[in-house]
């Protein structure tokens, strides 16, 4: 099988790397071009030197012509770039004959309108957000093989949607009053030099951001509203971990009546995620880790009904950079290439 | 005045120790009896030295009669000693004529069987049980002056409530549906050779625990309830912050109809507080973060109404060894012993 | 007596805030002006919430005439400004009466070419540099009770210089071949927005930086020289710890033959210090935590001859925010101002 | 190609996990038998849960004799048992026909009564001392391939040996004070319920520790002495870092007269350590991060000459659990069945 020749644009922040990391253990693709603009024309080991000794690959500069043509020589282009960017290159790819899996929130949102608003600037690209395949393969899989432009969903709305899918698709739970008490690692805020990020404001300590509103959320609302074929009414508070990687959704809803039991929520949890290679439904009574994900693709559920009342609490884990951007990005890349779905992601955890 | 002659039941672990730092800049009141079945004979100095310079006292066993007898000579004593130790010392020491300030939850439920169902044993001393004033000052300040026998409440307990008061006093809320999403330092655990709580098995990770219930939620419904006068009932979620001190609960509530504006929450948040001197209610918008909290005996409130929604959102932090243990115990002896109510509690935090 | 009248030139950094935070506690000094060009016009509890309730001072503007006039007006200004600014403030600070203490590099070296070569610009003000005094009381407090300029030491300097103190004083080591192996918390570098000291750059990890040649390398190496009365050649390899505060300093030396007895070692530390109320040193076999200075003014010692053999180590340890450099400058301005050396600075370090 | 059957023996604690992780990704090696008698009969996976899903083994008891042959029957035993336990089934596996890789310290000493001094208590088979062969791939790969018995060398004495080994060889170094200053993530401490690990007493701080002595001390001098030719003094200082895995030292040697330039020693290491698959020589002036070694098998060093002085520095850093432990215990299985030195062990760091 010939090998996928893949590009990064926008390869020096946390999710970009982390898709080479991945492309460089990926049996049947191979990362051939990554660009930078602060970086370009350096060694990209040298300003990773985890990756010594595993690349060779030179930042690129993606005003430059050459390069990118480099990238539109490309079969498939990862878009990690900061949002508002993918946007403006999209178009050029395609039309060249690359497939687009943009990680930013460009493709995310159906509304231009509701984009402009959440992003601060008109949308470049309206004409693709039809086109464009919201990456979610647990929901999506056959529309992301046919995907030509791929929007990679971000890291809170993955772990809330594989937390409430079930409850959602059996239509257990009433829809107008779900909470997703989310806790994100740091790394989510990106590799930037920011005083809100930096160790010293962040560190052994916690707070919550953003409840007032958060990029995400409209995310969220609009893909369960489709899930659920009805109206969402979901609060989504966002709080800071002072961990590198991982991110913790505890999620919220009331059982309609009657509730099932807790055997029968267990059951049909794991019966949903039983073929999917990404999803593990714990047994009953589990605390997932972030630990227990990190740098894995996978993400991990717990199912409760504490006291067995009308309440439902999903724990649901997943490292942020890996099924939460960028190892989501190559699963659908598998997906749009016909290869194996697990191919280069079956890395296991590191823990401790 | 006279200097209150104090006393630490169980004074090696986390919150015996926070009580000593603190007592030994309190300007009327002065620690003169120490002890620990471990550490009997050794130093305080020497076990914890950063406390060297500043204490003489040497830790003392509590099997020793002439030490025992210490404690009883004491104005007050503080047990810091882990749950079901000081309901055997409790009576004893009343006896003598010693104030005692339990930092266990030995008589913090009013329910004996409760108890024993939550801590696995039978309750030792039932009969102080209706004389033990639960010492959140917030809501019990008139009583605690008064008492002899204070039940230090917990951690989480003491975010929870001071986070929901206002909203209960004022019957904002339906009371059926409460939600307290809590995260704790790994302080809270105590002091422990433990590999739960092992640097290796807790850093750089996060995790809920304890879904199934917790100590913490018996101690809370039955004050809310007293609060509320009425049932409630209350979804409580503890998590484990990879953060040495720090509460912070995100409490969520259904407002009843027609619900109070944002600001009016803020409004009424502003007015229960105002003379509170550790309850810190700030400004709209705001997002509590634990180290502006760390070491100190305040609590910090945020209120929000996402959305202009029917729900609102509370965010507490507190440091869990002081306003959620020491601290608050010393607050109560303040109280109890009719001295300022801010005495030795006066310390900033410790930012960053 | 009269209350001091202190001002902060540079308030919004860490040593900035820190010293706010120790004047706030100050039984005989008050901070009533602070500047910060990026807070200008914002209060400062806004800013830093943990000083919420305790200090309604707003940042002036450095820039401003009314504001300058401020802190002219001060008895003693802090300046707590990054290296290069304090040397342009120094003299109409001095010449309008105020006394001046400054945590910034500006005038610990003795000369301008030297200062010129670490600082990558000319010195403002060399005029002044035989004028200011080195503010390590454990050397100089004579003339630090006489000093209108006092320049504060670095934080790797002050653990550095007092962990060999006795041992050049008794000249008990060779000179030509002392090793300082320092380790620092990352708020050292101090409080802005730098990809180099993100949380995600820095937490769970641990290198060498400038091995090359630090800027605090000339500083070490000119008062040791002084100390010795002779050339001291060092070797100084500063590392960056994944903590908040604290620094810790290994200290590597030959004994002079015949080599003094690990005894007599301890004995001589113990002595040199005993009458100092800021260097504690410890029993033999002592490993000092930085967590055990966390937010103290105390500097801890350890003296260790490892196997009897020819070599002498120093363990200290302090907090670089504190003894570092707030605590000390707080500790200049009591000897400049002939109030008790350690007012204000009794403060408990914040263990754990 | 037959795969190799390999069995762990203390399978519990962290190396002995990390064994199974790596051998779970082995091409040509599989892991059959793990045992733990805390943990016997019960899952590893559930013990474990970052490997849900990638192995169905359970832990067996060593004291079961069925169980005890499963391993017997292995090619290969890894045992990652506390000190003093693997020298009392060494000679029974061996026996059995299994060849043995030991990852404690029971067969690193050449001499029984040096073991006994600092372990605490008689070397129990002292009659494989002689045949064991230390398991550093990189002095010893000959001897290796043809091993039964691997001494399997301490975290610290690789990195300290793989930093000095180029200076000792090339003679260009003076033996009788070498310094190595060390720094140890809490994961080297192994996984146990000890307060001194706890993160209360961890996080957020820095110490020494055993200053006066550690067992590895012996270890890196007997090979030093070995790989010197001659006798060799070495100054040994660990600390503990609050990082989960990694070592930094940090190296201090005095070159012999005349000393080699800067460019000289560079070439030196990089060419002793071209064909190394594991040894990365960075670039001059570059300082490793710990992180970028994290759970990959490579060591990263860096070579200093300060001030073209007469002393050089030398970074170097590891996974403790890997090229420290598992990762190198890999590569020795890798040698002693002539596979491919790397198989198993190309994993990329996890950074950040």
């Amino acid at each position: 099988m010939k090998t996928i020749q893949a590009g990064i644009l926008g390869g020096a922040g946390y999710t970009g790397v982390e898709v080479l990391r991945l492309l460089l253990r990926h049996p049947q693709a191979a990362p051939v071009c990554i660009t930078s603009g602060a970086y370009a024309g350096r060694k990209v080991a040298a300003a990773f030197p985890f990756l010594r000794g595993h690349t060779d690959l030179v930042f690129e500069s993606p005003e430059d012509a050459a390069h990118m043509r480099n990238l539109q020589n490309c079969d498939v282009v990862f878009c990690a770039t900061p949002n508002g960017v993918a946007m403006n290159y999209a178009e050029k790819l395609l039309d060249a004959g690359a497939r687009v899996i943009d990680l930013s929130a460009d493709f995310r949102l159906r509304d231009a309108d509701v984009w402009r608003h959440w992003y601060g600037q008109s949308h470049a690209c309206p004409q693709l957000l039809d086109k464009a395949v919201y990456g979610l393969p647990e929901i999506n899989r056959a529309r992301i093989r046919g995907a030509d432009l791929v929007a990679n969903p971000g890291c809170y709305p993955t772990a809330v949607q594989l937390g409430l899918l079930p409850l959602l698709e059996h239509k257990l739970i009433c829809l107008d009053n779900l909470i997703a008490d989310v806790k994100s690692g740091v790394s989510g805020a990106g590799r930037q030099a920011n005083l809100a990020t930096a160790f010293g404001e962040t560190a052994d300590s916690f707070r919550a951001y953003a409840v007032a509103g958060h990029r995400h959320h409209p995310e969220i609302t609009q893909e369960l509203t489709r899930l659920a074929g009805d109206a969402v009414n979901l609060l989504f508070i966002p709080h800071l971990l002072p961990v590198i990687r991982g991110i913790h959704a505890t999620l919220y809803a009331r059982l309609r009546t009657p509730p099932p039991s807790a055997a029968d929520l267990q059951e049909i949890y794991a019966a949903r995620f039983a073929a999917e290679p990404f999803v593990d439904v714990l047994p009953p009574g589990s605390h997932p880790d972030t630990r227990d994900v990190r740098g894995s693709n996978t993400c991990r559920l717990a199912v409760h009904r504490p006291g067995d009342g009308d309440m439902v609490v999903i724990l649901a884990v997943e490292d942020n950079l890996v099924k939460g951007a960028a190892g989501q990005a190559v699963q659908n890349m598998n997906l749009m290439f016909a290869m194996v779905e697990t191919a280069g992601l079956d890395g296991l955890a590191l823990a401790p």
